[in-house]
């Protein structure tokens, strides 16, 4: 796994471990609901992970952007269909979107590479993602979630 | 169609034939970008509409949200599927999205009144919905976006 | 109780009814979250409503300001205090808040008569704030927040 | 003067005015930083309130938009002036400035109307505008400002 | 005092020296504003900084989220208070918050750490504390604020 | 060119040709939009870009305030002018400006050492500026904006 994703994994689980132990129950409870609201209901996961994207891209957050993105990756999201996501992002939210899409790309690019390693690895890409999609469904592994 | 609903198309349509002739050669090109990006494509329109919808409420413009409430509606979008796009906004956006949300509601409630209204007149709810889906592959009936 | 602050009132308790109705688990659950959240604790109750109006203020939500201001009116928040959280949104917002803060003057106009008509009806002004403060500890008479 | 632009006006006045009776020193002396940071300087005041049109357009605010609006025409701006600034605000802010430009394409249309009116009554506009050029220049008639 | 922290103060005291040296007259006075905001009024000095906080943190600026993150430590916030406020800031302003909080709580240790190497070296924290209030008082140390 | 402006125009470059290779005919026609707006036209070029810096400067866009300096450094922007542009972005978006303006600072230091550089190297800056300008017009050199 490429640097900056490193990085941005590693400190984002050892930031929400302390933010659970030391925060209450209320922060713990939003934590919650925010892991529950992008699994499969009356919408599948794939559109609502899709959402969750577009709409940090508009609020120009790059660490929600780029969490968001491991997870359409992990359903499943293509090049192309990405690049869809970043043209609703840059009409409705303007120019000003441009530089978090420019990072957007590099982080594409860091996922793709990070995904070819494990296949490389392991010799089965396809198990990678159905055992991220089930893993999704019994509601573990998104715990620290953002 | 109820009052509020008609008054958004009218002002809308009214504004926008202005804003066209008056505008310059960049606003007519943008706004025909803006007519674009929610055909189908690699995503389906129902998708892009949705993060149309989810784009606009966390950016909080009532008038942007009734516009992609009215397109989703028209492209077969149901309440439950409403009301997990509002979940959606609710947690990434927060309580500050709350008003919207309710004023997303009453919208709601007009479009299926509307839609009710239609139906009992023509005696075939299908077929304006597939004229709807018809009308945007043929890139018409979207130039006064937004 | 004047016109808006009644009109505020009835469409927010409307749409929130029908909100929490129609609406799935994941938006109950955050209603009661937004409503837990201002409660005393380490904090007093006063100072996170102030928070939430000062938040409110600087994303320039007008229905959350109405909202919070009436909450803050409720716990004894008087107008110099009012004022003094106007400065802080002025400052960290900028004059783009300033026609925010006039209706919030208007506003704060309203609360005050619409709380005289209370004290006259009634004959005893503290009882009301009393029964707000204990209302609130009791965690009623919030579940339609914001 | 038509009916949105003098009610935007009295409301203003009316609310500015109680700020600055009821407010702190701070807020009057914010309101007087506000004042003069439009006026001529390195940068001829034309280009500093087309500056505030287009910050205020951007970050979707009407009332700050009719306000430069209106100090905008007193100035002289011209309509391909106007649109061409609204295109700068699209581009930077995307479709989610767009119902913001439709309602002052709008507030264009009354102020040119107003103009006509004021200049058919005078029989002179071109003293309007040296008036309302001056007048700024002197300090004065921008006490309330946004 | 930990690097993070250490480059904040550096950087800030820099380039506020130089905006101040360069800047023009409106700058001086909106910087002084500023600085004035926040000391004790109708309102605690305390209350206020925690609005000061809960604003930046709404608004995800980092490093105005520092800021007043030392100003409240400074005034004797302890962690359940930061964490309330937080609460706040993850229920009005939704989970785009969160990268902030997490940076937030990042912050929070650094500030902990540097309290506690002072305390040890002077042997007295409690003497900091008072100083850092009545520095407040008297208007200095603040200049430079944001 | 010093480090900080010499790695923003190197990633910017570098990725905005990954975009527009990868990209979709609506993102490159949006990227064609945005180069097209800030050419001379009823208001000057020059005009346009500080529209473009005090939209992105209210909007808190690190990147594309850097963008639009060194474009308005290129059209001739004095140090004074800049200066009245943080203002007006200092009383429209408040406090929470501040960051980024200081950030804008140094970014003009660098500009103006990157210009010095350069002039005594060819010992001619009128030229730069010249051939700057004429490669707008042309509408050549922008096509990699923001």
């Amino acid at each position: 796994m490429p640097g900056k994703l490193k990085a941005f994994h590693e400190f984002r689980s050892a930031m929400n471990e302390k933010l659970l132990s030391k925060g209450n129950l209320q922060l713990k409870r939003f934590f919650n609901l925010d892991s529950q609201v992008y699994v499969d209901g009356a919408l599948p996961g794939k559109t609502k992970e899709l959402m969750g994207l577009v709409a940090s891209a508009v609020l120009r957050c790059d660490d929600c952007i780029t969490y968001h993105m491991i997870q359409c990756a992990d359903l499943g999201v293509t090049d192309e269909e990405f690049f869809e996501t970043f043209n609703v992002t840059l009409i409705v939210g303007g120019s000003i979107t441009i530089p978090h899409i420019r990072r957007a790309a590099e982080t594409l690019e860091e996922i793709r590479a990070s995904g070819k390693r494990k296949r490389d690895k392991r010799g089965n890409g396809n198990m990678v993602n159905r055992q991220a999609k089930s893993g999704r469904k019994g509601g573990i592994g998104r715990k620290d979630k953002e």
